[in-house]
């Protein structure tokens, strides 16, 4: 059995990875628009008119006077955020509070608390999801001059384990959070893929947003057929005092905004963005239905967004990473991480079950 | 005359501006480049063969086995930078020694405050140089255990006043901190108009960096034609140590990183990068020469680099700043800043100078 | 019964409260030092004799080359600690990883992540006792440059549960920690209850710490006796580096020193500190016995060292607090504190178990 | 020469030095206090009468609603003040301005950068005041995204260099803060001098402080014969907000904080404290006049305050401190600091000038 999953696979690899949403390129539009932005000279750091279009088209797209402000990365979008809505709580004693699957909290190697100086409470969930019970155990130490004081709640939407809040759960963990004096920060990174599964409307979007009382979000862009650009929007115009100065020193402000701005514009006209979201979430939800029926795969509950997380013989991950790259998700459980993006196609779907049938069946 | 003055001006306005390098785009060869890592998928993080290409760009460049880690600009680049060279020195007591003139005390919105949690020693320079000798005097303050401890040099070059280090500066300044168990940080975002002013070749520029004994350089590229990517690059690698992880913790950490090393590597192939710079100081150094003739207006010193700061009649700032834009430099001089980038043609020029003289004349 | 537990009670209460060891005052050796050490000018910041004495009672209490840090208090003494520490590993990437009750966790207001601007990673811990295995667990990180990088282990012994830690497990915890590149910080606030219910004797003491491979502690004094002073020992000379500044940088610098080594030379003499932490264990144990006996009081097991936690019932505890105030612990479970000091008297035992039976058993 | 000034001086060194008002230890009142705050329990952090008594001395000292955060020393009172005041400006992008002679500036080891994470920047003043016409110059950048905002105005009184305030001055500092947003902190740590200097009484105290439009005042204790205990106090209770979290967080909350508030208590009854500050001023002023008439010395002006800083013959500086030792100030100018307690005699003046008359006289 050893030497038989060590054969090479006779299955042609597919042309594009399950790696991650980070290793698909940009969408042609993108590619296009930043070109087109290209032409002659523009003023640096957003006083260009393609930003002001960008601004202008993420406030339509919460049908509110939203303030925006766009980052390099998720992280940026993240650091930038967090830091302007602890600004508003006046004292560095104020901590975040999240699940402890949190990216913020597990994959940023620690950029928030080095930037913000922040204690962040991290919730144990199975799920990756935070409950309004546990914050208001966390809000008992309110007053207590010896605890940091719960300030900012930060959820991810989808969570890093692929789950999703609903609109009404959001809307009572906002709730609490503002009960408690606290606000809410929303980690949308893959916020397409999060609105694509709950309805797929700007609706769908406003629901879990703006509707539920969230103050800030990181609208992710990079990982849904941007070359690399996300976003901080501020729902609450409110929360958004600073924002400016503290994208700037958090490192986040780009002299060439114009490049950055034309990229989203790409995507929120005509909202190509939510397109790209429910393709990949298609593509996954294909993925999950084709290897369900294949023999020691274990593949777990049909995927709510764009990756799965299929327990798979243990033999056969190596040659199968060997072949077409993708990520260990929990070693122990020999589970592993396969994840779709927007230019996944039915013939890559095809072609990687191709293989992992192949490898399952000796 | 002040209403003379407020009349339109007939000559037609440049059609780029000379506001900043930032306000230019990018060189078509990087967007070429960048369309062309754009097929298929690539491993976020740096593990793509576009990164690899830049990174053994960078040692050839250097004629060194350098460490280079690519940021998104400029001010996460000096972050990154400092950030690790400060690491190295074991302990957070440690300060930056710089010009008060430097980008990073004036101009980064406080951001190696926030980030490193580190003094900025600030040193008065009116050509924005600091010496050998005052890098002397605050080393007096070794071992004085209520003084900040000076950790690392930064030089800007070229500096934020347009002047130039010469290479025997910069190894002065290198070997004097080093004696005093100093790091050195070259702020290189101008570095290509830089090199290009001090001989035009890669050797030039090894003299005044890796010769000289600089540790770490902040290699500038979005300001000399790329979209947007700038660089850390560790002459000394063991100066380097920790620094992929504090470039993720400062938030720099691009996840599709293909499309920054694919920026650099269009201009420094065939050495791209260094043309850019030498056609921006030539456009500055013509426009100097066009315009010091003109009545009214004190243009000094022929520029080192890609900027001039003439002094105007103060009724015509304004006016011009209307018809295009550019930015005052020091309002109680009436003196203001124009600027050169790598597109700026002689059409432009002639076209600005015209504007001027017109309005000069008045 | 609400009535009847809401009437006065007729025992009198205790002179001394069982509210904290915190609420004591200093043992009258310390406050005749201080007196004693008033005499004349000293140089200040630690360039007196009574601090020169200091250092070199803590070398010998711990028999090895020490190098001691006085500080004001235990938070101080834990920042400035592990501060020091973490310069040591190159780099602002590394974490501090401790249980999750640890005191620098939950009862600092943030002071670690605000001054080290480092995340801590807290690991459950029932017992408030990490283990050798989740160090590994957590030592799986190392490498991956999404995630801090465990850089030093902090216990707390007795642990913030009255639990304490074996001299073998500490050095089982510590040989794990330097495997994996990490170092090793003691929080020994009660430091004193701990080595007296470990043997109560410098080989004790040492068995735990400089033995066991610690590479500092944090050595409480207010807690035991002292009008105020901790202290920073770093058994490890080459972790100390840069100790001098970081203390000051903390804040932690006292400028009459001498006043601060005098209590501790007081109590360093003849092992008065031990002999005080003996004591207040005692009077824990006598206390828990006491109270053991009586109707509806659950007082869990023997105390290691110097606090109890009894449940009570629900309706007694509020009335018993308003006669001899102490602090909740688990509301939820109707679980107090009780925590006995270097000059609980017997008779403050009698009188407080007098208390509570006289309410229990109405 | 060398020789005879290296010869053993026959005059008997002082019996208190010269060096700081550091050296000297505490007012027999003040221990007087400490010992009686000694009897029984109180509960810990502030939660005593002792403490009770101080913030309402303090609020009758100032004549006004003041919120009292005591602290353990001079750094900290800084740390906490400046902490609090940034709280209050909702932004990380806030600077303090301050002179470059600042304690806080130079004697800190970058104190507040670290805590804070805060830029100062630091005005150039020959006298280390700063005017309202430099502050104007920095509130120029108020608006510009790319630099740090100036946020609280921290001014030393009397200054680091013995210089003094007039209230009118500080009244003018204070309105042109308060009109750029600002905030305003007085760092106080010889508060008793100053006021000693300007009237010698509460209200001359009020006219520079509360009256004058200063928000929060780091109110020293230690260098005026306490054992060790300065305060915070916010005379804008508004700006107050937050600060019992944040003087927790930056290490500086005592725990039995009755010792601290019994120190106070002792000098702010029946002003003793400005007894002591009047007392090391006239001493001061006295050992000005004694040596202006010896050979070689340049006394300079008289003192504003406790310190002169006298120009002295080389050769004689170092045998006078083998003698009674002192800081050197401006080793250039040959230049030191002579300093008075609140405990300097006549006789220990006359013994030092004896000792000074000797080796300038050979």
């Amino acid at each position: 059995m050893a030497v038989r999953s060590g054969m090479p696979l006779t299955a042609a690899a597919p042309s594009r990875s399950f790696a991650s949403d980070n290793a698909a390129g940009a969408h042609p539009a993108v590619i296009e628009a930043v070109v087109a932005a290209n032409a002659g000279h523009a003023l640096a750091y957003g006083e260009d008119a393609h930003t002001a279009r960008c601004e202008a088209a993420f406030s339509e797209l919460f049908d509110a006077d939203v303030v925006t402000r766009l980052t390099f990365n998720g992280t940026g979008a993240n650091v930038a955020a967090l830091a302007t809505l602890m600004a508003s709580l006046r004292g560095p004693h104020h901590a975040v509070v999240c699940s402890s699957w949190a990216h913020i909290n597990i994959d940023e190697t620690a950029a928030p608390e080095r930037i913000l100086g922040t204690k962040l409470i991290d919730l144990p969930a199975e799920d990756a999801k935070v409950t309004p019970a546990q914050l208001r155990v966390v809000g008992a130490d309110l007053g207590a001059v010896h605890h940091a004081q719960p300030g900012v709640l930060s959820m991810t939407q989808p969570t890093e384990l692929g789950t999703l809040y609903t609109a009404p759960e959001i809307a009572a963990l906002c709730d609490t959070a503002h009960e408690l004096g606290m606000l809410v920060h929303l980690d949308g990174a893959r916020i397409a893929n999060a609105t694509a599964s709950l309805g797929g409307t700007r609706e769908a979007l406003r629901s879990f947003t703006v509707d539920a009382g969230v103050d800030a979000v990181s609208f992710g862009g990079t990982k849904n057929g941007l070359l690399g650009a996300d976003a901080v929007v501020f729902l609450n115009r409110e929360a958004a005092v600073g924002s400016e100065y503290v994208r700037k020193q958090v490192t986040q402000l780009p002299s060439k905004m114009r490049f950055l701005a034309a990229q989203f514009n790409a995507v929120l006209a005509d909202d190509l963005w939510l397109c790209l979201g429910e393709h990949s979430n298609t593509m996954a939800q294909l993925l999950h239905d084709r290897v369900a029926v294949l023999p020691g795969v274990e593949v777990g509950p049909s995927p709510a967004v764009n990756s799965i997380y299929p327990a798979l013989p243990p033999s056969i991950i190596k040659p199968l990473q060997a072949w077409s790259f993708f990520w260990d998700w929990d070693v122990t459980k020999h589970q592993v991480r396969w994840m779709t993006a927007w230019d996944t196609t039915i013939e890559d779907v095809e072609a990687f079950v191709a293989g992992v049938a192949e490898l399952a069946g000796r």
